[in-house]
């Protein structure tokens, strides 16, 4: 489906749950563009439970993000329980801001809905030429991440993203994953095709490692990536995002998220042009690298989603049928016009 | 063997090779500070390459490192190419004040030698009431470390390490390893015992997967850990200590390495208390978690080295006959009076 079809329905939708037009331009943006790079799990899939989560009152379609507490180089950002995608785009732009004045810059989000593909955030300063580190996460669980050696969920999937601006015309070299083995959105996937789970990923509910989807659906929990390693980027992440902001001191309704972003200018340290200079010659030589047997060639960090965004740019994005039945239902239900899927 | 003990060699052994007493003294506490939290890779099995390095001119002992740029938020530092532990401190220490004045700072240290335990400049950041992350690599080489997909060697180990303070009386949460699957020091003991590296560690000259310790050693190469995602914190950590600090652009004599460290001042987000609480709750929250079959415990991360740090404060420090033999022929070699190993 083109973007720019899914764009006007999306917009729609939100406009008529009640959204501000700036705050449904700001949440469309970023779920096409997630769609655009391959993460349809932060995408379009995600229209119809934002909508439920308005008309249930955890989510304020109207609100506005304001800077709660500021200094020179740092910035607490109330989300206002508004879509996270507008309060983790404002905050990720007063970073970009203070970044510009002081060298570097942190900004943390609070009493925010879902945030989003985090990529974006870091993908976003790096565009203004700075190298860009977010982390999410959220103080009230459900906690589907068991810590290394537990039996019981203690962590969300607190993902970390990184973004390092390249030379003009080149995206930048970007990091944006979870600190859990694998996202629940391929279990699904799995428990759909019948699949093993890689070792290494879930444990079932009485703690121990197993590779059937069905234990983990069958309250297993998720596993930190690599063990003891990502479980302790796991708990930074969630050090940063959670206990820099003070999100978890909100309470009542709303799901208060957290993100942390920060920013540096590389300008500040060394000269520009040799800062790119020097990426530039760190990219030429992990492509120099000749391909281990069972790949055709080494990627840059970013470089999958790079080609991605190309790819959907030009042929649209796959929207699969169930995700499409859904989003349609959601139109429906709000009295909004659905053409037929293209 | 008692600390104190091997201090006082240490220190005699740097200063007969032409060491500062201030150099001697800052070099010889990190390496006794890694042996006691139990990293005894960087701790004084390194003697005798340091003085050998000193002897062959790339290691300038009596130099002092200074500040060659700085804003009130960010710096950088040159080494001078003396003990990259007096560097390194002398960087922690630069970020630790101008975080105290601005709220968060970066400082970068190139022209160094050996960082050691970058563990500890971020302990040294949260010991100062503040979040540290630190990141270290060099620009020049040899690479033992393969990209996602690759055949030939292209990174380091490129470590990373963060701290965040705990209540008065805790040690800090603490996060400290490298990008790469193993270290190649555990390959040497595998060898030693004749015993198969865990699958993913590594490949041989091939660029295929083995679990043969003795394909590593004919031209084989470290895999980064967890595939695609710990190559990308890998890049990140070269372009974060390199790429920030300029290290690339030393030439001659020196091993030029780069470390990089940030220090944030949660006081300068929320009140502080407000912080420390928070920490403690998610602490609990983790330490609360039963353990998964086959562990004792959740350990909270940088728990098994604050133990460690314990046992052999009060113990003393295991060295092994071969690293004893080596030292005490490095103190000879520079008429240092050894006595027996107790």
């Amino acid at each position: 489906m083109q973007s720019q079809r899914l764009r006007t329905l999306a917009t729609d939708i939100f406009t008529a749950a009640g959204a501000t037009p700036e705050n449904a331009e700001g949440v469309v943006s970023s779920l096409i563009d997630a769609n655009l790079v391959g993460h349809d799990s932060h995408g379009v899939i995600r229209i119809p439970h934002y909508v439920k989560e308005i008309q249930e009152g955890f989510l304020d379609a109207r609100a506005k993000p304001v800077v709660s507490r500021e200094t020179a180089t740092v910035a607490v950002v109330d989300g206002a329980r508004t879509f996270g995608q507008v309060g983790s785009r404002f905050a990720a732009d007063v970073a970009i801001g203070k970044a510009r004045g002081a060298g570097l810059s942190l900004a943390v989000l609070m009493n925010s809905h879902h945030t989003g593909r985090i990529g974006e955030w870091v993908e976003r300063i790096a565009a203004a030429g700075m190298v860009g580190m977010a982390t999410t996460s959220g103080p009230n669980g459900p906690y589907q991440v068991a810590p290394f050696g537990g039996a019981r969920g203690a962590l969300s999937t607190n993902p970390m993203a990184w973004a390092v601006p390249r030379a003009e015309g080149h995206p930048p070299i970007l990091l944006d994953y979870a600190t859990s083995a694998v996202a629940q959105g391929k279990l699904q996937v799995a428990r759909a095709k019948k699949e093993a789970v890689p070792p290494g990923a879930i444990i079932n509910a009485a703690g121990e490692p197993t590779t059937d989807v069905e234990e983990f659906f069958a309250g297993g929990l998720l596993l930190p990536f690599a063990g003891h390693k990502g479980y302790a980027l796991g708990v930074m992440v969630e050090l940063l995002s959670v206990g820099l902001s003070g999100g978890e001191t909100v309470s009542g309704k709303g799901r208060a998220g957290c993100l942390q972003v920060l920013a540096i200018d590389p300008g500040a340290l060394r000269p520009r042009e040799e800062f790119t200079a020097y990426v530039e010659r760190l990219a030429a030589r992990l492509k120099a690298i000749p391909p281990a047997p069972g790949f055709s060639e080494v990627l840059l960090p970013g470089e999958p989603e790079a080609r991605t965004r190309q790819t959907r740019q030009r042929d649209g994005i796959p929207v699969p049928d169930a995700t499409w039945a859904a989003i349609e239902t959601t139109a429906k239900g709000l009295g909004v016009a659905v053409g037929a899927a293209a």
